[in-house]
């Protein structure tokens, strides 16, 4: 079956500095028209920074939309034509003040893919280097040291909610065999 | 230190089918104003099937934002005050025909909690049973079977990127030890 969705039209109705909200008209493999919400966001980048003792710095922080703390990996958004592993480098010693000398690419994810076309950026930091946290002049957050056995058992207990903590913590067990 | 940010005030900027896009402003926590861009979904559940022989029916759909087909767990958004078993119940039947005798709950993943407020729920069903497929009236896709051991793969490898797809895929692994 052909599943494809062709644009007929649509109109931007924000562009802010994270988001941009679009509303298009779509026709459907079957010939009639429906209406995407389409959000488009920047992408980002995530890192599990695992240290020689099997720590892992994690980043308390209020999430806005949630209105709560989250525990999650470092992470940020991609700067406009910005590498990811250098995005990826630049937010791990921002927000935790660890340089690595090992970064290790585990892939993207897709956020929500029904609406939005966020991929996150996903490496495995190693042979980490304490230099020193700078944060954004409007970021405010607790980094937090963790076991990786502990981070495992918060993200499978659900503890631990935000999906590219999960993904990382999962695929970076997988693939050490930890 | 105290990580809380507090509505000021905002505005609604458009309520959809899916999303709505809301724009406050906040008091951070060293007293300055910041924009917040929330962008406010029902949330929705998400169902891996693993059958007596190990297959796990999966979707592949066009998926608008990113222009391209993605293959995915079934899944779908909540109905307003649609209690989350039920709805993985129905997202499992609508889109793969299958219904379960078990349905264990693996909890909750946040797709994007710095701009979003989505809860996306996982089932992980078994004691498949075959009834018949029945799609929304703007929904197409197809079903796909994979060998669990397949799908695990393709998570490992990045060939699926479906960010849901991902977390259970890998929480089922180590919940099952396979």
């Amino acid at each position: 079956m052909d599943l494809m969705e062709r644009r007929i039209d649509g109109e931007t109705l924000y562009e802010g500095k994270i988001v941009k909200l679009v509303v298009d008209h779509a026709r459907l493999p079957d010939g009639t028209v429906a209406i995407r919400e389409v959000v488009y966001h920047p992408g980002g980048v995530g890192v599990l920074a695992l240290d020689d003792n099997g720590n892992v710095p994690l980043v308390k922080q209020f999430r806005y939309p949630l209105q709560k703390l989250l525990l999650e990996i470092p992470a940020g958004k991609l700067e406009p034509g910005e590498d990811h592993a250098l995005a990826a480098r630049r937010e791990l010693s921002e927000e935790t003040g660890f340089e690595a000398d090992e970064m290790t690419y585990l892939g993207y994810t897709l956020a929500s893919p029904g609406f939005c076309d966020e991929a996150l950026h996903m490496y495995l930091a190693r042979g980490l280097r304490r230099t020193g946290q700078h944060l954004d002049e409007d970021e405010f957050l607790d980094v937090v040291s963790v076991p990786f056995d502990e981070l495992v058992r918060q993200v499978m207990d659900g503890t631990i909610t935000d999906a590219k903590t999960v993904a990382i913590t999962l695929k970076t067990k997988v693939l050490l065999g930890l």
